[in-house]
């Protein structure tokens, strides 16, 4: 890893290239300004923190005490005539987009604009020109459908990424403002948001990860990690099971650099909130373990929204929820406070009423120069920030070399050279085993060598094998551990992982449950793939093979289910190298998750897998034929290539040439080359039989239609694994029937 | 729908004839023993619901006020010892069975012993001789990996399905005693439990179920439909958001006589629940608008368990939960209140250890005489409770003689004759509609002729057009209502969902949100399908033909997805016939669960479709070719179809033979017989194209090595829909293209 200071500052600029997975990607890659500062080589200490105070203080950021500085970002000294011009600019970029788009929700962007304006013009610490400086406020809009509020607010910032012409794009092809917020498209976005409550996750996700930096960064003298996660989530977050669990979490660990504000506007798409949501949310919350304050005015109690966030910054050992109460689609006439402002465009002749209601005499689009100018500073400002910060990193760097050290690798996401050597190996005679205990061994050599590596199951540490032994848990009064327990909450787990994942390039999350458990996380899987997060799924007790626990616990179209998922890594290792080898993946893989399918029971070391082998998706273990026209092709992934391997055996006993191939990852395997592709699986031999514990679904592109899928196209049993193997035929006896059968 | 009533007591025990789906089941289905009274006919009515009274009171039932009866259920009458000696002999069945399978989860039964006994002795009415019988109180074992506590508690009722020799068979090959509770192998059963927070969510369903049926067909003299549903919870329930979803609907519906017990062991898997559940259950509890009360001593309090039953059913307006605080494997000296015996037999020398700790000098298996006797009543109570009911039930029909004949039908699942032809169907003229808004006609048309069908959406009925619209909503003082508003609570809309349809067989619920968000619910639609559900899910946006809300909002992946999931059906209908088709399917398909994947845009009526052909699965919608020898064969779903008939066109103006066949259902057309699938899909033509605006995972098996599937096997984007359409290839320009190539 390369210690010159100057590195981390181009390793920083350099994460910013945002390359898309898949060639026909209809945007183009945004490249990043380049700051006009010098990064890292910044001497620049004497700027202050201080948002509003347009003269900068005396005194140097680093020495003035956090309390303090807490209290300066809340004051007001903006005149309130320009703080409502501001909102209502917001107000209008949102109406005036979704307008020309005909298509989108004006409603949140109106009601929360007050709290907007107040987050990105007077609390949030970031450097529009830089988006992923390190040390930045992250902020997360959960109601991901409101995002031209957080559009119009990048655009008011500084944003190089959402330009005016961007406003006009709104939801259109190729465009950087899409119909929700994503991070990939839109320099600025943190995470990808718009399925409800998974944004609220990810939050927690992100104050955990800063918790956890500052824990084990942080010296008596220097915060280096230091930043507040804000999130607004609406009545919609609120109702989703899965944002429950992250907030029971939050409160568990006691993130109390969370700052989430719940608009309480009462109205979801289905009508007033009446219909289907009259518990008392302070209630739950205060039994989760938050801070609770309510704002009551959220449409113009502006005062009221600073006094509640300098409050939420005065309780330091819970997370806040500001409850603020507004009025969806506030300023429209006749469309306020109702559900048809939540989803659709206001209509030219509503939007004329609500210019004329709000007092708004300008053009579509236009920022008036006043608020302009106001929003201009944050360019310098958000400069000097980081300037302050990288002068603090390079004295903390002349210090704690070894810590700076690590978490520069975690801030560029460079990872330590030879890293990969800590992969343990086998040979065939190393002991039988199951792959979720190789993969226990594998979490912890990779924990030695790589700092960002962290993480948990959920309540199924001890089942999924995941304690990483030389760490203790990571809990509210020890959060510099990295053993992360979940509890049985598999959805937020996953979506927790995402914020830990896209806080940093170099944190590697990983989480674990049960294979057949990802029913319960699919949706923030998913968001994983989408969002290029890399997320390492370990998911153990993947087939039959768990035996007693039944067909309740036992994956069959799991397997299948995420092969068809774009931009995800599938694999099923087959034993002690396979697992290594997976795990390589895994970790080189920046843009995509990866989800390890583990058994629960022993399986041999088998003679022929690899790394390497891995590398390539599928690969031949074994082969007595010569000039690439084995009589048949045997391809097996997981437990099940041991059956292969017995099977071919037994035929080579007879006479046949047989090849076995480990099918570890289609997904690999199809990025191979024609040519690599065709030595293990040339057209002319047609004979394959391949053999899953799981749904043969998909498998016939691979053995053909004159080949032969073994697998299970039905549900699972309850009784001790070997004899359900039998009774559903996962046997060598009939890989050994069907691969005379086709050949 | 056939009058007399000795149609219904029939109907009733024929619908308790468990089929299983799937040839290859293990286990064998159990014929249930006919009850020796006669059913409807019976003219019993002086036995009284009194549970523990041992002679019959002479008040009829029926006149007695139910308040009172409340209370008499609660009086304890068996002596102390008798009920220890009760409890003791459930720990030990359970003990027992699992130290034989060495496999299993001990804990929780012997921490819960003292809650079941109570509820299945003293407190719940059921008839054990006829697990069907439409009044009973219901009972949900959420924390499903205890079941040797469902198991015990059946065994001592005298349900026939759990013998001793069945409890001997615990966790073995073909036995009635699976790992986890399901409902398909074992009568008394009501739902499918084990994956955690899905049975407290059916027991919402269940208590949904009953509160809507009181209140269409309750009288003033007359209270046919009424009884209480049960549950037991453990902490990872409690942690899992889907039970936070559901238990938030159960207190804004007010679900009164939904008891829920919560096991507060403080214990999970991975050790004290502090680690990871620190919130307080009671507060959120009380947030969520339910009565709450706390068992301090859940070990051996029985009298405080039987007062907090009394006062939760005194408390009318509200669900109760009753947190009980038991040691996890009580009576365990070296084990109890620790994570090794949640999930482990205790091992012989501790089974010995606890025998000699609770005093049991038995065997193995075995059950007292004298406990034998006490539970033996059960047998001839739960006969009079039935027969008393079938009496009040005929007095019933005499006055009300349609509702009887409506009811009956939701108790038997008879459909009534020539529902079908409720079914709307369209011409090529019919004008060009969404599917989404044909699906909202043919709810419409289907709710007047079906009482059973009753549903609603997650916050979208308005997007999901599943509003009917001669009904208002089922809300808590409108519980008659069929409208069901979910709220954004898609995980817990499907467990609920299965709730109701295991409630009766006769109740159709539907549920309703954005194909993609099926990925929220994935887990409940899995236990519809393996419990065999009749859910049926009206899925909408089905495609990224929904445009510009971008791609964390359009499905690619999930149809695939739920091909490959078993005893599901997946239906994806291209207009208003095949909508009508699909419908006519799902409601035929008793024992599986369908989804519909439905469009947000306009489509054609297209000729050719029609009803039948959707029975079939796929279809020849147009051919101009002769001798079932097509030049190539066309394939499309849903909305692609019409792309593929553009297709066709173009070709056949070209000179070419086209069939285009609309594969609306891949498991469907795989059930037809070779004949028939010859007959559309003949070997002999590997000239095929598929088109299907998703990925092209799985369709390698229809069109062949030799044909070409078009698909989108990438993430969406955020614009107008056509563009993307045209962007991605989706035309039936490139299906010319492609027919051009492979033909």
């Amino acid at each position: 890893m390369a210690s010159s200071s100057i590195t981390l500052s181009q390793a920083i600029l350099s994460s910013s290239s945002i390359a898309r997975h898949g060639s026909s990607q209809p945007t183009t890659t945004s490249s990043l300004s380049l700051p006009t500062f010098s990064g890292l080589k910044s001497t620049t200490t004497t700027t202050s923190r201080r948002r509003i105070a347009t003269v900068p203080t005396t005194t140097p950021r680093h020495s003035v005490p956090r309390a303090s500085a807490t209290v300066e970002t809340l004051e007001k000294t903006t005149d309130t005539a320009l703080v409502e011009k501001s909102v209502n600019t917001i107000r209008f970029l949102a109406i005036d987009a979704v307008e020309k788009a005909n298509s989108g929700h004006p409603g949140l962007p109106m009601g929360c604009a007050p709290m907007g304006h107040i987050l990105y013009d007077e609390v949030m610490r970031y450097n529009p020109k830089n988006p992923f400086w390190f040390n930045r406020d992250r902020f997360v809009l959960s109601a991901g459908h409101g995002c031209m509020l957080q559009y119009a607010l990048l655009h008011l910032a500084g944003y190089d990424s959402v330009q005016e012409e961007d406003l006009k794009g709104f939801r259109q092809w190729g465009s950087k403002t899409p119909g929700h917020p994503e991070n990939f498209e839109t320099l600025g976005v943190e995470v990808t948001t718009g399925p409800l409550g998974q944004g609220i996750c990810n939050a927690v996700g992100l104050a955990l990860a800063e918790k956890h930096l500052a824990a084990r960064y942080n010296k008596p003298d220097s915060e280096i990690v230091d930043h507040y996660t804000y999130c607004i989530l609406g009545d919609g977050c609120q109702m989703e099971g899965i944002s429950n669990e992250a907030c029971s979490l939050a409160g568990h660990w006691g993130l109390g650099k969370l700052i989430a504000f719940y608009d309480d506007n009462h109205i979801s798409i289905d009508g007033d909130t009446e219909i289907a949501f009259t518990e008392n949310v302070d209630t739950r919350f205060e039994g989760l373990g938050w801070h609770v304050i309510w704002v009551k005015n959220g449409n113009t109690g502006y005062d009221e929204i600073r006094a509640a966030i300098k409050e939420a910054k005065a309780v330091k050992d819970k997370p806040t929820l500001i409850k603020v109460t507004t009025t969806i689609g506030y300023g429209s006439p006749n469309k306020a406070n109702s559900y048809s402002v939540h989803g659709s465009a206001l209509g030219a002749k509503e939007v004329d009423a609500t210019r004329k209601n709000l007092g708004w005499p300008y053009e579509p689009f236009h920022v008036p120069e006043d608020v302009k100018k106001h929003w201009s500073r944050h360019a310098s400002e958000g400069a000097a920030l980081e300037a302050e910060w990288n002068a603090k990193f390079a004295e903390y760097e002349k210090k704690y070399l070894e810590e700076a050290a690590e978490l520069k690798s975690i801030i560029t996401g460079e990872l330590p050279s030879g890293w990969e050597k800590a992969l343990p190996t086998y040979t065939p005679e190393s002991p039988a085993d199951a792959t979720r205990n190789l993969s226990q061994q594998n979490l912890n050599a990779l924990a030695k060598v790589l700092p960002g590596l962290l993480g948990g199951s959920a309540d199924l540490a001890s089942s999924n094998m995941t304690l990483l032994k030389m760490f203790g848990d990571f809990q509210k009064n020890t959060p510099e551990e990295r053993n992360v327990r979940f509890g049985v909450r598999e959805h937020s787990m996953g979506a927790i992982c995402n914020g830990i994942a896209l806080h940093s390039p170099g944190l590697i999350p990983y989480c674990a449950t049960f294979f057949v458990f990802t029913d319960y996380m699919r949706a923030a899987i998913r968001i994983s793939a989408l969002s290029e997060a890399r997320v390492i799924y370990v998911m153990t007790h993947d087939s039959i093979g768990l035996g007693e626990d039944g067909p309740t616990h036992q994956p069959i179209e799991h397997l299948a289910s995420f092969r068809a998922m774009p931009n995800i890594l599938m694999l099923r290792p087959a034993d002690g190298n396979e697992t290594a080898g997976a795990y390589k993946v895994a970790v080189l893989n920046r843009k995509r998750p990866s989800i390890l399918a583990l058994s629960r029971q022993k399986l041999p070391q088998l003679p022929g897998t690899s790394i390497e082998g891995v590398e390539k998706g599928g690969y031949i273990i074994s082969d007595n034929s010569s000039g690439n026209k084995p009589d048949v092709i045997l391809l097996g992934t997981g437990s099940e290539l041991e059956i292969a391997a017995k099977a071919a055996d037994e035929l080579r006993k007879e006479g046949k040439t047989v090849r076995v191939v480990s099918f570890v990852s289609w997904e690999l395997f199809e990025e191979q080359s024609d040519e690599y592709k065709e030595s293990v699986l040339p057209a002319s031999v047609t004979a394959r039989v391949s053999i899953e514990a799981g749904s043969t679904f998909g498998w016939h592109k691979i053995v053909g239609q004159k080949g032969k899928a073994i697998g299970i196209d039905r549900f699972g049993a309850s009784a001790p694994a070997g004899k359900i193997y039998k009774e559903f035929g996962i046997t060598a006896e009939a890989v050994i029937a069907a691969a005379k059968e086709v050949s």
